[in-house]
């Protein structure tokens, strides 16, 4: 069990998970002792888990190639050999991403027509959710791959969300003339001219992802990854300043017992852990990644967004769309398969 | 005159700016009549200024190669030319963008050394503020056009915001081996090899942006905009939550009353206007870009950036900079000169 605050995170989700949904059943795989020892103060998780041991575990800071040498054997690796043999419906971890990605491609192996999986994060908008994708998985993505991730980012916005027809656009910036990388231009009209039925919308600039224009936003990993990131801090930020303010002194602190109800539910409403759990798209499985410094009920809405998935079962629709963008006239160049 | 309200925040932003420095002489350029009128109500801005009528405009949504061909006699045209002649010691503007660039690249050309003009933008965090560029000049952006872009910028952090030493970073994506485009590496390379006296701090990752881990980010034009245009989004949508909360209903309003004077002071703390004014880097001269939406606070902030770069003689420095690194050994190569 990886993260920052794991095991102790992990089973407070498992917990909180497996009040809610008292019919799941949850494989947990790690170190044995340790996680029998904290079941026993978690009544629901118990009785709705089994406990794997594993011999060793990945370290949160090992680059993927290490990880890779030393992966046979560690809870993750078991973890996704479950999924593999059909054990399990989805993989949870807050462990360490790159070699949750190395792992997941060795034993789940991508679906055809895709190159290389992508992680897709839920992004809290004006409206709702916003789904984001890439989110750090790939560094560079060309035009074929941009089109593939927003096939892929719409069947998952529908199965998670449950929107009907989900919006998607490409992430771009404003600046006429310079509008955008050409895989990005090339991207619109790969997806203009298939016949794959999506309700696509070309060009979004930043400022629209955190209002809710669309329900799918579709870039590369790195520009995906700082966008993320970036709101990540300011959200924090914001908040901190809102904090300072009210406690500044004792006539604020005064104030602040007074908006009290009203301060809560704004933050009930900015909470980054309602929206945890980021999905690795274009594998032949489910693996959802929890940030890793979230707490039980961040790691629980990752466990609901990963149980929520295998009962849509969209992955037979990433299927099916992707197989129809590969038949796509337009998208019948090298690479495109 | 440009910008989303012109001229009237332009006018607007002169009163407030002749207001406070009764020193400074503004030449505004644009429609002669409308200026000299709304002048009347402005007696600041009367006595500090004198108007050139031009004309014609620049439209907003022209595109640059459009613009260059209609470029004389427009207001923009005309208010480079009197930097290029030592008639103004600053450019403001909050018209089109690329229009601008444009102009300027032909009447003020770049710096020696420089391939591109950046654009340094002002982002609010934690500690102050952090200077971003490039925030959407060039699409993209090689290792030494980088390098060069946190020499500039770590002059202009100096000269605007009084820092002797600022730290300067390129923002690169954590993932470990996955970390960061080979141009980022590279930058930072050229940069640790150069004899550039400078406190570089290697990468920093988005969310320390609003954090204000450092004082300069270093990156190229589309990530820069995209994370500024994120963060503005964002910032925008959380004070829209914030309001939400506070008028839902007669209770929370009675609250927000109470709560009112922390509200205007966490508002004042996160107003972007204050943060208004993005600056041309590596010109043979200042040219301001003001946000097009802004209001007369805003603009007036604009104006008061380019007054503090003018006195700071912060291009002098730049050019020195930019002189010591061509000579260095790390970044003679093709294209660092």
């Amino acid at each position: 069990m990886g993260g920052d605050h794991a095991p102790i995170s992990v089973l407070d989700g498992a917990q909180l998970f497996c009040a809610r949904r008292p019919a799941a059943r949850l494989r947990l795989h790690g170190d044995g002792a340790q996680i029998r020892a904290l079941l026993e103060s978690r009544p629901a998780a118990r009785a709705g888990s089994s406990v794997h041991p594993a011999e060793r575990a990945v370290a949160m800071d090992a680059k993927p190639s290490q990880a890779l040498r030393q992966g046979k054997g560690t809870g993750m690796w078991n973890m996704l050999v479950d999924v593999e043999e059909g054990q399990a419906q989805a993989a949870v971890s807050a462990g360490n991403t790159g070699a949750l990605m190395a792992f997941a491609r060795l034993r789940l192996r991508t679906m055809a027509g895709v190159d290389r999986p992508a992680l897709i994060a839920n992004w809290p908008t004006l409206q709702g959710f916003t789904s984001v994708l890439d989110a750090g998985a790939n560094l560079e993505a060309d035009a074929t791959q941009l089109a593939a991730f927003a096939i892929m980012g719409e069947a998952f916005h529908r199965a998670r969300h449950g929107v009907q027809r989900p919006s998607v656009a490409l992430l771009n910036i404003g600046a006429e003339e310079l509008k955008g990388h050409e895989e990005i231009r090339e991207a619109a009209r790969v997806l203009r001219a298939s016949n794959v039925d999506m309700d696509f919308r070309g060009f979004i600039e930043g400022d629209g992802i955190s209002h809710g224009v669309v329900d799918v936003v579709v870039t590369d990993g790195f520009t995906g990854n700082v966008a993320l990131k970036t709101a990540e801090g300011l959200a924090k930020v914001m908040a901190g300043f809102l904090r300072a303010e009210f406690t500044r002194d004792g006539m604020s602190k005064l104030r602040a017992l007074i908006a009290r109800p009203v301060l809560q539910r704004f933050r009930a409403r900015v909470d980054p852990r309602q929206a945890n759990g980021a999905v690795f798209l274009g594998l032949n499985g489910l693996v959802v990644k929890s940030h890793g410094g979230t707490d039980g009920e961040g790691f629980a809405a990752a466990l609901e967004a990963a149980a929520r998935l295998a009962e849509a079962r969209f992955m037979t629709e990433v299927e099916a769309n992707l197989a129809r963008f590969s038949r796509a006239p337009a998208a019948a160049e090298p690479g495109a398969a």
